[in-house]
């Protein structure tokens, strides 16, 4: 009974990982064709601001951000258009986040997604710039009908939008971050630094497919616990990553935390109890979404990948 | 008879600069304490970021931009806390890409509005992510229903800030004068940089105000007329000044473009063909006003006030 119970949950995990393969994988086409159309390169001398714009957001990345708006979408049977014009604005504020951060001045870093740095490519100026124009064609998108016919719904995308990727969000996290080379911050203030830093737009993800599914803001709640417990989750499993990841799989430098003297999870956790942490955290957000069903197949797949992954 | 129209002319002149100068100290106060209010300092690491947003945005500037969504607003009676908000907003993205144009890689300015730019008195770093938050809060601004109650009006403004301020407005335009020191530009390719650079927001400025208005697209020529007139103006004001100004007035280093072997204005016409140039300009901006009436009033004495400035 417990070997065929046992058995039944390896197929339905088999099931669920080949499911996210085929999402992820067409959703990094989409991605990738909709930055193709949106990043063509005009004649004059901004061309290479759109190369380097193009050399950022193409062909790379996981697409995490989009697919979980593409997940929390199958729960309201949202629009695949409408999911992938909001995944291509959040991959825009991720991307320009990522560019300003291998910056010499943030993280200086000449390695992302395998590939040089904006600023190693072409230089730093151009990868400033190439990141504040990503940032504003995050907004641009969001605020065309083509995302959503209804101008109160897309004010509320670019509402969410702005305070996850603002100093009440992404970009005060990272403030936080780099503070924390010079203070040794505890559990609950790394806590704090990690769900603004990556938590928030990752909750952003989610909360995108509540507004477009009409979802009332008291009916949230499930959701929003979801979305942080991932958050976490995922934070955990870069940290991890950090200690003990294979740098060609990851494609960036590893071990910079601990040689900045950055407390992390796995630093104060320590490696074990870190991994146990995580996989509480993806259990806890599983059950968040029992109303659900299979509705939330998708979802479900993308926590348990998401401290399973190798990159 | 003609020194009595002259006199009329003096005094009218008098007047409306006695009325710009009125109408430029309420702006100032109204955006300062709009920052002041915006950017209250946090209890926790972010703090230094803040510090340094209010250190790049509160006390200093023209505040022209606002000024003349005030101006243009008086021609639709616009409501002035309404025309404070959407000066902030776009006040925070001017105020952003002085910050990052500022940056080393960039400009390399020590000075700007007579202090010491953002990256000297704190860090690269935190003039990276200040100038970051500064471009997230104009949409957070432009988003809230304190700026407007209807989403679709809010809708309208953040799609002509959005375009205004990426790579088809002013990052693009930061962009070509990158490539200006690399390239021997043209007067209309120099034109159409600074349509881009200085001209996109300026033209968001009266746009926005068009917008409230519910000024219907056909009847806004005039208005783009007049945007696009001082637009240029206003930078061959400043590239007189780059030659002829005072740095202690100006408040920012001088002469850099010579230096850098950029094609102006006043290098490819020659500093009397340029001041010719800005007052055909100005006239001709004022000309696109005359369906307007008394209620252009602020906005013909921004027109003279743009080359007649010191700083």
């Amino acid at each position: 009974m417990l070997i065929e119970q046992e058995r039944a949950g390896v197929e339905a995990g088999n099931i669920s990982s080949a499911m996210l393969r085929v999402a992820a994988q067409e959703m990094a086409h989409d991605i990738d064709h909709a930055f193709d159309l949106l990043l063509e390169q005009p004649d004059d001398p901004r061309r290479r601001l759109y190369d380097a714009m193009r050399h950022a957001s193409i062909g790379g990345g996981k697409r995490l951000r989009p697919l979980l708006v593409k997940a929390a979408g199958d729960l309201f049977s949202l629009d695949h258009a409408q999911v992938v014009r909001v995944g291509l604005a959040v991959e825009c504020i991720h991307v320009y986040s990522l560019v300003h951060d291998d910056l010499p001045a943030m993280d200086d870093d000449d390695l992302r997604r395998g590939k040089p740095t904006v600023h190693k490519a072409f230089d730093e100026a151009t990868a400033i710039l190439a990141g504040d124009c990503l940032h504003d064609l995050a907004f641009e998108i969001l605020v065309s009908e083509e995302t959503h016919p209804d101008p109160f719904i897309r004010c509320e995308l670019i509402k969410a939008l702005a305070l996850a990727s603002g100093p009440a969000g992404m970009a005060g996290g990272q403030m936080m971050d780099l503070e924390a080379e010079n203070a040794q911050f505890d559990l609950p203030t790394v806590t704090r630094l990690q769900q603004l830093k990556t938590g928030a737009i990752i909750g952003f993800c989610i909360e995108a497919a509540a507004i477009m599914g009409h979802v009332p803001l008291e009916a949230r709640t499930g959701l929003h616990g979801y979305a942080r417990d991932i958050g976490l989750a995922f934070q955990i499993a870069d940290d991890l990553l950090d200690v003990e990841g294979d740098e060609a799989a990851v494609g960036k430098a590893l071990g910079k935390d601990s040689v900045a003297g950055k407390q992390t999870f796995v630093s104060l956790l320590g490696v074990e109890r870190a991994r146990q942490q995580a996989q509480v955290l993806v259990e806890q957000a599983k059950a968040h979404l029992h109303d659900h069903g299979e509705r939330a197949e998708l979802l479900r797949a993308i926590a348990d990948y998401i401290i399973e992954r190798d990159r």
